[in-house]
């Protein structure tokens, strides 16, 4: 049975979309078609506000209103501590975290071959340069944990090495059990990480 | 902190639609930052012509560019066998199954009074009407073997007797297991109703 273009449309759209298979794509299309037309109507208008209004900030790379972003326009964040991270989302995880007063750069993703992503592909040489400039005394490598993540990260710590500044600290996230985990279910790894982060209690 | 309007006011929408959390709507709104501005403004009229340009079908309350539907037009379906379905979704299904020849009728849901849907709300005094006219032969109630599907079913029947047709059948589709189902896993109503259908090889 061929769907109406109007509703195959939209289906193939929301299947571009990441972790949205066919079912759900058909599902979404037939629940916005019963949505009222105001609905469809300003959901339309913030997908082309979201392309027309959002800028990246040409210093963090992050999105905003404005550039620079409000984070790096902000008087009161500490330049001098750069928290390097994969995407905007990480931003907002650290954000909500609060109490980090430094500044972002944002990579764009890691280093990955099996999708053919390269260094370059990445904003590490903007990285790079950001603090060639001087000013910044600790670097957080704040990709993921996992095996691109830790390579990524390995790879930018080398490169602000071959910087030789004095004085520069970097460092990458602590890693061990997750709040809430339980022992018996988690990796090996991860136990093993815990164990050798262990520390003594007060 | 607060994103800035053009990715919260996305965000916001994309957590309105059914099975989408903060966290996936807030994925789905940075990928399609990045995405080129052409897939984004198609997208923004694909969703405008779901609106503009489907059509609810008047005979059988299907979703198509065309009033009547593509199948209610067709010279070469059975107009007397109709079967009544919850939702344009479950059309689809039947339409790949492939085999039926017949026409639809789109209830819109089912009788569920946790959620205030009452026969009402159903476009069931529609299918009576329907049947009223005559020349109907079968009608086949293909809600959802769900609690609420069949008491829809059990309902929709009563409702067709009342009209005292002569020589229509109202039937229901067979359960039982599905297609590669381990028995272990089945629930016992499952088995039950597979055992009570069980029919003798060939």
């Amino acid at each position: 049975m061929k769907l109406p273009n109007s509703l195959q449309n939209l289906i193939n759209f929301f299947e571009q979309l990441p972790g949205i298979g066919p079912k759900t794509a058909a599902r979404l299309t037939f629940y916005l078609w019963q949505t009222p037309n105001h609905f469809i109507e300003k959901f339309a208008q913030s997908l082309l506000d979201l392309k027309q209004k959002t800028k990246q900030c040409s210093i963090c790379f992050n999105l905003d209103e404005v550039n620079p972003c409000s984070i790096c326009s902000d008087q009161n964040r500490d330049k001098s501590i750069v928290c390097v991270v994969e995407k905007p989302l990480d931003v907002i995880a650290f954000e909500k975290m609060g109490g980090f007063t430094g500044v972002y750069h944002i990579l764009g993703g890691v280093i990955n071959p099996l999708d053919h992503i390269g260094p370059e592909d990445l904003r590490i040489n903007e990285l790079v340069n950001r603090i060639g400039k001087g000013g910044i005394k600790e670097v957080i490598l704040a990709t993921n944990p996992t095996m691109e993540g830790e390579a990524t990260a390995s790879y930018i710590a080398r490169k602000i090495q071959e910087l030789k500044i004095k004085q520069i600290k970097v460092t990458r996230l602590g890693q061990g059990l997750p709040t809430g985990a339980d022992i018996d279910y988690a990796d090996s790894w991860t136990i093993k990480q815990s164990w050798e982060n262990r520390r003594e209690m007060e």
